[in-house]
């Protein structure tokens, strides 16, 4: 890879993510020759994914393009590429455009969507952990809309009409909560010539309750405001088999639906080189220390939700969310700075902020390290929030006034099939 | 197909651009049963494509759901279809989802791509009148950058670098003067480890002169717009060949790229059963009379693009622009109700509102009816015309956000390769 040489150290960051570009950003102005890996060529806001597939928000307002962020960085480059393996002894990132060598290694690659090994399920099912999968979901609902007016079966129609989210966390919980307010709110307008009562939203969860990782309360109100939009919210029961139209559980309820959206679990993805079991937790996660080092490495560092540091608070490592990777990020910048300087690395604590859900309208949970709070209140919050750490102040008026149109007009209009899913089955995914 | 049967005559539209809306919106209070048909669940704003394919607008602001267009219309059906074909005698649309029966029929299905026959442009070349083939420009133009960074074969950069845009109207001509602006104003700060200044702009054009449809003027200012901006217009030179590498010309000059973007021509969408020799004129559209009736037929409409009204004024039919098929649209509008009250039909006229092309900022030409100008104020006016005409408040709002940010920071952000071209080649077109 014709990456120059130069007299400072060389830092290779795999993945453009929260925790990748936290730590860019703090190694801006240092003395180190730093080069950003990303299979994309833009930033995901992850959290608000939900909404692209809802034709609540345009892809490109919740991606920014990760040149930019480097911009005016003197020694950065950033490839375009896929990193296939890394070799510890001689210091080499192994890529589809070729081999480097670094001095400091940096994996941030984050997670992806885990079947835990269902074939079925990874066939048939949708996953939203990319902008294109959301977009593809986004294709697939309204394509079944289109396609439940055709039909004179109703069996068919219904099973058209019958989503199946598996998986309460947020991601689950949020997308269930736009999908009832579409149901609501679009649906009898858009299709006047359909039955779209006979639209169905379940929400299938394993544990007893919604949001695992909030409080109680915010559980049963996530759950409440879930069924007062319509939502049916099945607790204590597993997906097993989904052959594309039956959704078979460990329960005796199965669910005939054309769309089955797999949000019930995520995996790190760890890199040939550095996926030894020694090196991984029961989570498959890269165990590091409290400075991010990877096991028995010192110059090799892991950071955000491929990382789990595990600590007294933190037996099972931080959640897997926006703020650890970012706080991680930064003080890794900072570290790496001290261990140039052969100063002694400062160990990472977790500041937690808190972590909130929305579910629809006005309608939001919150749980904040000194009080907890649901309703329009946390709805605002979490608006706010999501706003603030946007990157780019074009995206973050353009998903303003969406959302502020949304709210007003009761609508989504980026209900866009622009690439439909149904036709390029087989190489959309 | 499954549409009640109504009291009220059917009319049938197929094709949801400016004509196929235009003619919806004056039926919606009208005693008719009107079924659009499409095979987008959108009505695309063609003319601001090319800012699609240059990252300074995201896709799903200059689209609008035609659903929402016909929202509250009584008797309105929107189907989500290919047409196939007509049968004449029996007064039937055939679809890839069944057949139906029409009283009226309007056929609104504007144009394509016309590659003249040409095997190696139709297989390697670009174009630009959908959607998803602005993305995939816009990803292919992006994926050249990111692949000229990695290879040390300086004739392969360059033909990375090199873009030839065949076609010198208004779609070549304002994708040439995006290019330019992103050639000097973002790509030397995204890649400054690549000398962009290689990189290269050629527009290519049949004619002695840009802008053949517009005053000697305008196309004068156009040339020196685009030159003054850096790009290398040619003129009577017509692309022959385009083998993927090389563009080959009927001059002694050959073009190494990777890029061509065929802006040539276009042809109408003919419909089967309705594309008999005798309908169509030399140029292939439908023949209409002023009541845009199909020749030899009634009931049969064409309007906007696909028709080719045949007057004194305009002897190879109307100007192939959102106005005319606007006007057209509106008029039939009307015309179908006084065909089904038993009064005269009124005759088109095109009422001309004059034309614009946009080159750069503060670049534009106008030719009005009453007077023609250049520059900012042209500028200024193309903006506020092309908003106007926008379908969708949330849309104007969005673009007119995305232009005053890209106009204040000399940036285009949605620079995102949302969906990779080169690996999808083959499904991909």
């Amino acid at each position: 890879m014709n990456i120059p040489q130069s007299s400072f150290k060389r830092v290779i960051i795999i993945g453009g993510g929260f925790a990748g570009i936290a730590l860019a950003k703090k190694l801006s102005q240092q003395e180190f020759q730093v080069v950003l890996m990303d299979k994309n060529n833009y930033h995901t806001f992850q959290p608000l994914l939900y909404q692209v597939s809802t034709g609540g928000l345009e892809p490109d307002s919740i991606a920014y393009p990760i040149r930019k962020v480097l911009q005016g960085y003197p020694h950065f480059y950033f490839r375009l590429t896929e990193v296939t393996g890394i070799d510890s002894e001689s210091n080499t990132v192994h890529t589809t455009i070729g081999d480097l060598k670094f001095d400091y290694l940096i994996v941030a690659t984050g997670t992806r969507t885990n079947y835990f090994g269902n074939e079925s399920i990874t066939q048939n099912s949708m996953a939203m952990k990319t902008i294109p999968q959301s977009l593809n979901l986004r294709s697939l609902i309204l394509e079944n809309f289109e396609q439940a007016l055709l039909t004179d079966d109703l069996h068919e129609r219904e099973a058209l009409m019958n989503f199946v989210i598996v998986g309460g966390g947020p991601t689950g919980v949020e997308l269930a909560g736009a999908l009832a307010e579409i149901k609501k709110g679009i649906l009898p307008k858009d299709y006047p010539d359909l039955d779209t009562r006979r639209a169905q939203i379940n929400l299938v969860q394993g544990a007893d309750r919604l949001l695992p990782a909030m409080s109680e309360i915010a559980s049963k109100k996530a759950e409440d405001f879930l069924e007062n939009l319509g939502v049916n919210v099945w607790k204590d029961i597993r997906v097993t088999e989904y052959d594309g139209k039956v959704a078979t559980t460990d329960q005796d309820t199965s669910f005939e639906t054309a769309t089955l959206i797999w949000a019930a679990g995520v995996q790190a993805v760890t890199i040939k080189g550095l996926d030894a079991e020694k090196l991984l937790s029961v989570s498959k996660r890269l165990l590091v220390n409290e400075y991010n080092q990877v096991k028995g490495f010192e110059h090799i560092f892991a950071i955000g939700d491929v990382a789990e540091m595990v600590s007294e608070k933190y037996p099972n490592g931080h959640p897997m969310m926006a703020q650890p990777a970012i706080q991680q990020g930064r003080l890794l910048g900072e570290n790496l700075v001290r261990l140039q300087q052969g100063k002694p690395l400062q160990p990472f604590t977790y500041r937690d902020k808190g972590s909130m859900a929305t579910i629809g309208r006005n309608k939001a949970v919150a749980d904040l390290p000194k009080f907890k709070f649901q309703g329009v209140f946390a709805w605002f919050v979490w608006m706010f929030v999501h706003l603030y750490f946007l990157i780019g102040f074009r995206n973050r008026l353009v998903v303003f006034i969406n959302w502020v149109y949304n709210y007003v007009k009761f609508d989504r209009e980026a209900r866009l099939i622009i690439r439909p899913f149904k036709d390029n089955n087989e190489t959309a995914r």
